[in-house]
C-alpha cells in the first residue's frame, strides 16, 4: 500500500470523541453568550491582505498565511523583479488574500463595513478558526478556534460586569473552579504617573507582569535597568507587593494614587465592577491583581484574566476594554470591551479533571443487533419510535457475527444494546441489555424509551 | 474617512439574523444525523496539495486555493525557471498546502490515515466550509458550507434506507415539502448493456440527465450524435418516458432489463430500499426517476436527489453509493454511501417560504430599560433570575433616552421590554411590555418568567 496520507504540520483532525467534547465546550459558551443577548456573526476565512497587514506588528505579518492569486499569479512581475525583490515584497504581488489571523481585526473590519446597518451597542460573539504560520509545538497549533464576545459602542461598566458574569457562568457549567483576576490599565498609568515615569508605562507593566515568574528582586532589577530611578522603584514596592481583600487593596491604592486623576479613575472603575458583581452572587472568586498587565498595549480600561485553580496551566480566558477598535479602518472613537475563551486550554483542563458529561462519550444511546433481513426490518420500525422520542438509535446495517456487532457497540461506548429475534417479535418486546451492568430484560418499546432516556 | 474596507469577492459576512437562520439549519441537520448515530468529525481547512491535486479533474486543480509557503517561498526556483515555467508549475513549487475543496477527499484521506483507530462501519458527518476559486455569481460562492454524512465499510442497503429516513426527517422538521428522487447507477449500466452500448454509459446518462431541460427530441438527437444506433435510441424510448407508480415502473424495467444481470441487480436494490421505506411512514414522496443520473461518474449503486415542491430551485440535497472512496489513497475496496445537504439553497427555500421559527428572529427575549445606576443594579439581579430560568435577557448598558433604548429593542425584535423604576422596585414588581401587542402589565419576576418562556 502507498504511504499513508498526512495533514500539514500544526493542524489537527478531530475524531468523534474529540468533536463531541469540543462541541460541548463551544455549545456551553454559545448558550451563555446567547443568554446575555450576544448574537453570533461569522466572517470569511479569507480577508484581503490590505485588511490584515500591519495589524499584528512586523512579526505578525510574517505569520499570516497568504493565498496565491488564482490563474496567472505572476501578473506583471518580471524575472528581474523576481530576483531582486524580497520574499515579502513578492508575496504581496502574488497574493491579495490571507487567512484570518484572529477574530478581532475581522470584527473591526466588519463593524466599519456594516456600520450603517448596525445598532449600537453592538453585542456580538464569534466562534471560528484562525490560522497562524507559527512554529508548531506542544499546545500551539497553526489552526485553532477562538471564541470571542465583544460589546462595542457603549462606555458603560455594566458591560464589564456582564462579561464577568458570563465567565462565572461558563466555568460553573463546566465545573471548573477558577479565579478571575481583574485590573485596570488606568491604575497602571496612574502608577507610572506618580513615580514620574509616564513614558515608561509599557516597561513597567512588562516588568510587573513577570512578578510571578521571576520574583520581586528581579522585577526591581529590571525596573532599574529600563531607567527608573531608585526612588521610583522604591515608591513602587508597596504597590507591587499589595495583599489582602479587594477592598483593602483598593483602599491602599486610593491613597497611593491620590495625586493621579487617571489612577483614581481606574480604581473607581474596578470598585464599581466589584461592587456590582457582589449582588450577582458569583460562584467563583474575583480578585484585584495589579500584576495583571496583559501583553497587548491595546487595552485602555479594565483588563481580566481567568486562571484554573485545580490545574497548572496558563490563562484560560482573558479580555478587557479598548478605546479604538476601528480607528485602523478610519472610524475612530468606538470603545468596546471583550473576552476570549481559550478553547484548547479549556479542553485540556476538562480532560485532566475528567469533567466531560456522559453524553460526550457515546454515539448512539442504543444499538439494535442485526439478526437478518426480517428482524432488521422490524428493528428499523423500533428505531424510528425511539428517535421520535429523541433517542439516538442505530440498527447495525449488516447481519454479521454477534461478536463483531457487540465490539462495535463497545468501541462506540453505546450504553444499551437491543436484541430482537423471532421470539421478541412475536411477543411485541425487545431484550434490552445494559452494557455497563450486563443486566438484560425483556420489555416493550415504551418501557425501553423510559429506561434509555437521559 | 478612509475608504470602507471590504472582503474578497465571492465571500460573505453573516450577520446576526443570517447566523441565527444558518444555525437553525445546521443544528437541525446535526440533530437528525446524531439521532441516527452519525458522529461529527472535523478536518483542517488546509490540506497538503498532494492530497488535493488530481482529485477533481484538471479544472478542479485550477480552482484550488493554494497557500504560499511561509518565509522564503521561492526555495530553489531561479529567475530562469521563473520565466520558463507555467503558472501552474510555479504554484506547485511555491505552495505545499491548499484549502479544502470539498469534504469528500479530506474524508477519504481521514479514513485512510486513521484506519487503525476506526471501527467499521464508520458513520461520520461533517459540516465545514469549503473553498473554490470559481467565478463568483448569484448563488455561487468561493466559500460555502457543506453538510455531509457518509457510512463507509458496509454494503448493506439499510444504510441507503437510513439516509432516506434522514432526508425525510430533516425536511419534515424544516416544513419543506420535497420529492426524493431515487435511481441506481446499475440500472443505467443495464440500459447501456441491453442496447449494446456499454461503453457509452457516460454519454447516455449525460443525455438522459438533460431530459427535463431540453425535452425528448433533443435527447434523442444527442444520443444519435454520440454514436448510438437508431435501433438503440428506439429501444431507449419506453425507458426514458417511463411513468406511473414506483411499482409500475419497476415492473416495466424488470422486463426491459431481463437480459442484463447488472440492470436487474440495480432494480432489486431500488425495490429493497423502497419496500423498507414503506414501513417507516415517510412524510415525503419518494420517486424512482430514471432521468436522475447526477454528474459524477463516481457513484456505483443507488443515487438520490431532493427537489423542493413549492419553490423553483435546483436539487437541495443529493448523494449515493460509491465503491472506492479511498482507492486514491491506496486503500481499495471500501464501499460507502453518503448524502450532502445544500445549506445555501435550503436557506433560500426557507426564506422564500418564510419558514424560520420565531427563535431565529430575535436576540434576547427581554430587554431591561436602563433608568440610572440604582435601577440598573436592581435590573441586573432580575436579569440573572431570568437567565437562570433559561431566558435570554439584556440590561441596556447606558442610561440614555428611552427612545434610543426602545429603538434598540425594535431593531433586535426583542419581544418583551421591562420597565423597572422606583415604584416597581418598592413594590417588588416589574412593568412588562409586550412589544407586539403593546400591552403592559405590572407583575412579579416569577410571573414574568412564565409569560416570557417559549
Amino acid at each position: 500500500m502507498a504511504q499513508k496520507p498526512s495533514i500539514p504540520k500544526g493542524t489537527r483532525d478531530f475524531g468523534a470523541v474529540e468533536m463531541a467534547r469540543r462541541n460541548y465546550i463551544f455549545n456551553t459558551i454559545r448558550e451563555v453568550y446567547a443568554l446575555y443577548g450576544f448574537r453570533q456573526i461569522e466572517t470569511p476565512a479569507m480577508e484581503n491582505l490590505s485588511t490584515l497587514m500591519g495589524k499584528y506588528g512586523e512579526e505578525g505579518d510574517k505569520l499570516l498565511f497568504k493565498i496565491l492569486n488564482s490563474g496567472n499569479f505572476r501578473g506583471e512581475v518580471s524575472a528581474e523583479e523576481y530576483s531582486e525583490k524580497s520574499s515579502a515584497q513578492l508575496a504581496s504581488r502574488f497574493c491579495e488574500k490571507g487567512l484570518r489571523y484572529d477574530l478581532t481585526v475581522p470584527f473591526a473590519r466588519y463593524v466599519v463595513q456594516h456600520r450603517d446597518e448596525l445598532q449600537m451597542p453592538f453585542k456580538r460573539y464569534q466562534i471560528q478558526p484562525v490560522w497562524r504560520a507559527d512554529r508548531p509545538q506542544k499546545g500551539r497549533y497553526r489552526e485553532f478556534y477562538q471564541c470571542d464576545a465583544d460589546v462595542v459602542g457603549s462606555d458603560s461598566l455594566l458591560n464589564e460586569v456582564e462579561l464577568m458574569q458570563i465567565v462565572d457562568e461558563v466555568f460553573s457549567r463546566f465545573g471548573i473552579r477558577v479565579c478571575i483576576k481583574i485590573n485596570n490599565r488606568k491604575i497602571l498609568s496612574g502608577i507610572a504617573e506618580i513615580i514620574g515615569a509616564a513614558d515608561k508605562i509599557v516597561d513597567i507593566t512588562v516588568a510587573i507582569d513577570k512578578l510571578d515568574k521571576i520574583g520581586l528582586d528581579k522585577v526591581n532589577e529590571e525596573l532599574l535597568a529600563v531607567g527608573l530611578s531608585p526612588e521610583a522603584v522604591e515608591k513602587l514596592q508597596p504597590i507591587i507587593s499589595l495583599s489582602g481583600s479587594n477592598e483593602e487593596k483598593l483602599d491602599v491604592m486610593r491613597k497611593a494614587l491620590a495625586a493621579s486623576e487617571v489612577g483614581l479613575k481606574g480604581i473607581e472603575e474596578v470598585a464599581f465592577v466589584l461592587e456590582a458583581l457582589k449582588a450577582s452572587e458569583l460562584r467563583n472568586e474575583i480578585e484585584l491583581d495589579l500584576t495583571l498587565a496583559r501583553g497587548l498595549n491595546y487595552y485602555t480600561g479594565c483588563i481580566f484574566e481567568v486562571k484554573a485553580l485545580d490545574v497548572q496551566i496558563g490563562s484560560i480566558t482573558g479580555g478587557g476594554r479598548y478605546d479604538n477598535l476601528t480607528g485602523i479602518f478610519g472610524l475612530p472613537g468606538l470603545s468596546g470591551v471583550g473576552i476570549s475563551f481559550g478553547a484548547d486550554r479549556i479542553y485540556d483542563v476538562l480532560t485532566q479533571l475528567d469533567l466531560y458529561p456522559a453524553e460526550t462519550q457515546s454515539g448512539a444511546r442504543i444499538l439494535f443487533i442485526n439478526f437478518g433481513p426480517t428482524e432488521a426490518a422490524h428493528c428499523l420500525r423500533l428505531a424510528t419510535a425511539l428517535r421520535r422520542a429523541g433517542i439516538s438509535a442505530e440498527v447495525y446495517p449488516d447481519s454479521v457475527k454477534m461478536k463483531k456487532q457487540m465490539s462495535y457497540a463497545n468501541a462506540h461506548k453505546v450504553p444499551f444494546v437491543a436484541l430482537v429475534g423471532e421470539t421478541e417479535i412475536s411477543e411485541g418486546k425487545l431484550s434490552l441489555k445494559n452494557m455497563e451492568t450486563g443486566e438484560q430484560q425483556s420489555i416493550t418499546i415504551e418501557e425501553a424509551i423510559q429506561i434509555i432516556k437521559y
